[in-house]
Parts: C-alpha cells; structure tokens; sequence
C-alpha cells in the first residue's frame, strides 16, 4: 500500500471515530500534514483519492467536508472497497455449490476477451446476508490471470486473495444492471417465487493494465437488497 | 467552462471520431500538449477528469488508455455527462404530467435538509424512449436555490437550465436503488401489469458546495431499460 492511501485510509477511520456527518468540515491542509507527518503532495493525493471513492468533496477556496449519505443498510455498487465494507457491515456469507475448471461460454468468453478454447474457473456461490439468501452469483475467471482456487479462497474474498495471494492489481469495473422475472430455478435457491422481480447484475473487473480477468453474474433477492452509489457530476 | 475541461471535451471527441477501442492508446501527453497547444497541468488534469468519468484509464510508466464498454442500448447511472449523452443517444423525451410550487412531504425534507414549511417545486413527468413509457419520474427542488421553473423549462433538460440560466455548480449525487413490485397505478403509466418488477431510483443532487437542491424518484419499465456503471477499484 502505499503512503498516500495509507493516509487516505487513516482519515477514512477519522471520520469514522469522529462520528462526522455529511457536510463536517474536515482539518486544513496544514494541520492533516501536521496531524500524519507527512508532506502537503501525500495529503493532497490522499484527498483527491477519498473524493474519487466519494468519501469527502472539497469546495475551491473553502475547505474539504465529509461527504456521507444518510441511509442505513444500503449495499454499495460504487467501488470495491465498498464491497469489502459491505461484508463487514452486513455479516454477508458465501456457500459454495461449484467450484471447477473448464471452457467458458460464448458470452463469459466475449466479456473476458479470450477465446472459446481457453480455461476458466467457474464459481457458483449463494450469499446470505443475516442468514436470509441475498443473491446467486456467478464467476468466471480467465485463469491465465487467476491461475489457482481452491474451495477455501472461494469461501473467503477472492478479491482479497487476487490481490494478496497473486500479487495483481485491480483497476475497474464496468457494471450492467437488469430487471426482470426470475426463473424457477432462480426462485428456488432464493426462496422467492418463480416470475418475482429479480435483479441482475453483471460486472467486468480489470485489473490497472486494463486487462478483463473475472466476469461475475449476480441475481439479486428484491426483499433483502437494496442498493447505493455515488456519482461525480 | 474551465479551460481543462474544454480540453477533456476535445479529447473524448477525438476518441469517438477515432472511433477508438477499449485498450487502445493515446497519444503520450508531449503530443496532446502540442496537439491541443496548452500547458502539461491542463492536459494532466484533463486526463485526470476523463479518468474519474470512466472515459480512459492510466497505467503507470505505460500510457493512457481507452476505456470504453461493449455493449449498446445501456443507460448510464454513473455521472450527469452520461445522462445528457443517453437523451441524446437514446431519443428521450418528455411529458409534463405536473408542476407545481408546494410544501415538500417529510421524506423530501429529509433529502433536501430541508424544513416541512419550506417550499419546493414539484414536477412529475412522463419519459419515453423511442417512443415506449421509459419511465416516472418525480422531482423536488428546493425553491430557495432552484428559484423559478416553468412547463417549457422542465419539458427540456431542467439541468442545463441550472447550470447555464441559474449559473449554479452541479456537484455529485448519492443515488439509491431497488428493485420491487408495481403498483396499479405505476403500471398504468408505464404499460403494464400490477405487479410486475420495477426499479425505483431515488437521488439526491448536491450542488458543488454540498447543498442539496433536488430530490428524485424514478420508477422504471424493467422491459425497456437496463444500465450500465463504471467503477475505479
């Protein structure tokens, strides 16, 4: 990790202990570099990187505030850090149902950009969120990037293992969100009935070279999710 | 218009009539600064701008890159600049079902910070995409900053009219979403039946300062909408 996200990460839990609420003023530029030591280019680096994850917003000529929503028990589609975050708060669990190696399908093998002859991992995972199903979700990884799992990294945050265990650095997401009914056997796994509203989520995550390397499907249960993000206009 | 975000303009125009791709390079920055004959900060923070909206991503010690996803007929939930580029894109329209200055109700005070005897403009509008009911969509905007509208104003984009008649600075927003069932009179407007899934998206929109000025529901057609997000990790 490096110095300024370090930082970025210190004043995240500053704000956290504090009990600071959208709009707080945060310290000035001088008293944050007094405050961790640190030059005025880490502290600014940290700032520009909490305002991208949409944890403070600075006003030219005026100071940083805390940028904070108000609602309880939202999950978070904006940024994987959010994830992690997300699981924390809400206790969420995986159960594995497949774990194997094999060809993807035509449209796993088009989001990762490999061809139809290479492997994948393919994951199947049931999440619960307070013991009720929160989603099915379904993984495919290109496995010339995620060149080993096993049932036990699966059980705990894959992300967390790609990036500590292999060492590779992930960059973005794009995300494709879909309403519709769900299916029999969509119902079944989330206790639901067959044509209830489902939704569909579908993410491409690279890593920073831009290098698609895992193409999730996850189908939501309605009751027991709700979501939030945050945009930059 | 700051002169860096003319320059992110240029270049996200350079790279559609360059019909570039995802992944491909650009031209390193010693040539954008003579391409677009400014100083190395502008395009720096140019770069930066297109990098935070989703438009290129940066590899250290290896370039700037397109970043673009596949799929067509997606709409953005990720920034503003995404919502005028999808009116245009999709051929949204509108159709004005009400507008009226009156006291907001508790949960509209609530997201605007806001008191009960305060007044807001209210507008409910109808919106098509290609001819089929895309959507409802109910707005409250704080009449203290959003300080006069009318049926013309809100019949086109009521955001350039804040931006460009009222002179204010759009911020961010923290959007809520989930995903439920439709009410008659929902399925009503939107063509279909009680019942059916719907997706209910609620944002809050912060001017630059922090002040939030508008509030608003949309509650989709699952049949004709699906969407698309970028995340940074």
């Amino acid at each position: 990790m490096l110095k300024y996200q370090h930082i970025a990460d210190e004043l995240e839990n500053y704000i956290e202990e504090h009990k600071l609420q959208q709009g707080d003023k945060l310290p000035i530029l001088q008293d944050l570099m007094i405050q961790f030591d640190v030059s005025k280019s880490t502290v600014t680096k940290a700032l520009d990187l909490l305002e991208k994850t949409g944890v403070v917003f600075q006003v030219r000529g005026s100071g940083i505030f805390v940028r904070r929503h108000k609602r309880q028990g939202y999950i978070s589609l904006s940024s994987n850090q959010g994830f992690k975050k997300n699981l924390e708060e809400f206790q969420i669990t995986s159960e594995v149902i497949t774990l194997d190696r094999r060809k993807p399908t035509k449209e796993a093998a088009v989001n990762l950009n490999i061809s139809l002859d290479d492997d994948v991992y393919y994951v199947k995972r049931i999440r619960f969120i307070h013991g009720q199903t929160l989603c099915i979700e379904e993984s495919y990884f290109n496995k010339s990037i995620v060149t080993y799992l096993n049932k036990e990294i699966i059980t705990e945050s894959i992300f967390n293992y790609i990036t500590e265990g292999l060492g590779l650095s992930i960059g973005f997401a794009d995300t494709y969100l879909h309403v519709d009914k769900l299916s029999a056997e969509e119902a079944e796994y989330l206790g639901l009935k067959k044509d209830d509203p489902k939704l569909e989520v579908e993410s491409v995550f690279h890593l920073t070279n831009g290098q698609p390397f895992d193409f999730s499907k996850i189908t939501y249960n309605y009751v027991q999710s709700q979501f939030f993000l945050q945009a930059v206009l």
